[in-house]
């Protein structure tokens, strides 16, 4: 049978799957049930009263086992409500409007960021919704291009920042080498208040048996001389309940007093009591690390049927390629130049929603239209095999087309 | 025995009282121990599996419960949030850095807001903090000075906001009659895309016996052709628990559609379990109106017991004053001019920390120094009732001094 026609026999199943997010699956949530449970108490550990106004920085439990699991100091961290995103969104907003400690506001001039791509389309959506300017740069397996990255932020003082997923990048699942977070952490910019978004948005989430780790980027960046230069951002979205977790980020001491002045005024507090509902869950690293096996347990088989139906459809050809991540929540689908859009339209025509073509590079546009982000984790096994299987013919089709 | 005597008398009590802010007290808070209990099911009306990811308006059956109490659709409500402060602040952000719908951001130009003075101080704070110019404009028993208001707005486009507490106003109790709230809609302002900032925060929280009604002003900008000029907000902060509400917003449809945009840049979606658990709480309107009966049965004593020390020790000083609120947490103690701020000192040697002097204004002056923030709603009632007497005789040093 043609791929044309197994793609036709494929239609006629009449899937109808959204796999655009990267959402976990009802049985990931089930597992932190307990935040469903009656809270015993509502008072910290200091005494204080979770349920009143206050407390901008977060509760002393909550940060202590973000430090933890952070492996930074406990002064150095805050925690806060539910989405990281928010916390990387105001970060940029506080430079925009008020400036990092001792210069400028970013507003008045020109303000461009770096990203590796392919990458987060959510990162790229809070630069272009603000007025920021994005450069791509390529990635590779050990992280972006530094040798590029070097020359342009040493070069264009409008370099302000950058993004970067160090560990089981979205979608790539690339690892940061030691060696990157070094150069990163200690190259010449231009602009003295460049800025590395570092979000650690997969820190725990291992697929492989082997948990990696990644250099201390905060470490890295005081040995370096450049104290300030990280923001880096967590949260327990995928640990816990993606709607409902908390979210952290870590900074130095002076960044910390700068953030906690500008949010203080936004805000009175974080909702402290769900602070302790997951104090109360996650406890430790043994506890969380235990929580994300269990997790670990649900998405391998996942992403090991994808894996399995990509070889077996696509294992013969030319030109098509993707990842095996060790961890994270994706899979990136390279086609040969200009089939990645046409592959989506033709899986959407088989019932299968997949993130845009685009989506995983600035303003929506991947210059030769080759990427496919596959988001293995919300459907059910069965549901992900035959969707892989529906992926990987619309591929072929759009390749013969 | 002298009022200095006195006052020194006061001082052996070695009282240690923290009065600066409106904090609800503990027995306010064990109203909705509920929250602590364990949740029943993890869904919405609609299915929705509310520990996932999504849903950037709130939940359907939350925006329904406020849209019931603010009286608008359900359409124009969305939900967010712990606290209605970080809407007001992000609302002014999107203004700032995307402008309002059709216009250029504001950031581009000078920007100036109208600020009613004595108002919330952290109101002013947002604008202190994000470079916008403050101009006050003096209150008056039906709201501000409508003659100045209308004269400032239709000659200085630069005045693009005006920070409103339309209820028993911060601190000086405050309500707007219906004639301020139609010459607040239907006012010509120089610049197109002024906003009316609608702090509802005390709509529900009444101390009198009549629950006092303020005129609706998204119907009234409507019917005076400006749709857009209003952002309402409203919580549940001083209703369930003060650090673990929900916040929500009111506007016209063309606003509700622009904040989501911009809402939709910074997060995936407001913790939905918290409204679930807010739902279940709050229910209805007269579920609601029973829970503030019960505030009220405790906050009434506190503020008879500071209203009848005043009265005992300083009905008969020339050139003081203070208001009788029907609602809301606050009373405003006017002193002769350039009072206050000693009172306030005289008062924290006595072991008695009220807001700063001058905090009810813009930049933190208040040009006459005369208005002290009294906030009797976190300590005991025999604390506050010593507490009023201190602050009394506090005022009667300084005045003697």
């Amino acid at each position: 049978m043609s791929a044309a026609d197994q793609y036709q026999a494929f239609k006629q199943l009449g899937l109808k799957l959204d796999m655009s997010r990267g959402k976990p699956a009802p049985e990931q949530l089930n597992l932190s049930n307990a935040l469903l449970d009656a809270l015993d108490g509502y008072k910290g550990a200091d005494g204080t009263d979770l349920r009143n106004y206050g407390g901008t920085v977060g509760i002393p439990e909550a940060r202590a086992l973000f430090a933890q699991l952070l492996d930074v100091p406990a002064a150095q961290v805050v925690v806060d409500g539910s989405a990281s995103l928010s916390l990387m969104h105001d970060v940029i907003v506080y430079h925009l409007l008020n400036g990092a400690p001792g210069h400028a506001p970013w507003v008045r001039e020109p303000v461009t960021f770096l990203c590796p791509v392919p990458g987060y389309d959510r990162h790229f959506s809070i630069c272009e919704a603000r007025g920021i300017k994005m450069i791509n740069v390529p990635m590779n397996q050990q992280g972006p291009d530094m040798d590029l990255v070097e020359q342009l932020v040493a070069q264009d003082a409008s370099i302000k920042g950058m993004w970067i997923v160090p560990k089981y990048s979205n979608p790539g699942g690339v690892v940061f080498s030691d060696q990157v977070v070094a150069r990163l952490a200690a190259m010449k910019t231009a602009a003295p208040d460049f800025r590395l978004m570092w979000d650690d948005a997969y820190r725990f989430h291992h697929l492989g048996e082997h948990k990696l780790a990644v250099a201390n980027i905060l470490d890295a960046c005081a040995k370096a001389g450049n104290p300030d230069r990280a923001f880096v951002f967590a949260s327990s979205s995928k640990v816990s309940w993606a709607g409902s977790g908390i979210a952290a980020l870590a900074a130095s001491p002076a960044n910390i007093a700068w953030w906690t002045k500008h949010a203080g005024i936004r805000s009175i507090g974080p909702d402290k009591i769900n602070q302790l509902r997951h104090v109360q869950l996650l406890k430790d690293v043994p506890t969380l690390e235990a929580l994300m096996e269990q997790h670990r347990q649900l998405l391998k088989p996942k992403f090991d049927a994808v894996l399995e139906q990509f070889q077996q459809h696509l294992g013969e050809v030319p030109g098509v390629s993707w990842t095996r991540p060790e961890g994270g929540y994706f899979i990136d689908l390279v086609t040969p130049d200009g089939a990645a859009r046409r592959t989506v339209a033709l899986a959407k025509e088989a019932g299968i929603t997949l993130t845009p073509a685009g989506a995983a590079f600035p303003y929506g546009v991947d210059p030769k239209d080759r990427h496919i982000r596959i988001a293995p984790s919300f459907p059910s096994l069965d549901e992900i095999t035959k969707a892989a299987q529906g992926i990987a013919l619309s591929l072929k089709v759009a390749l013969a087309s």
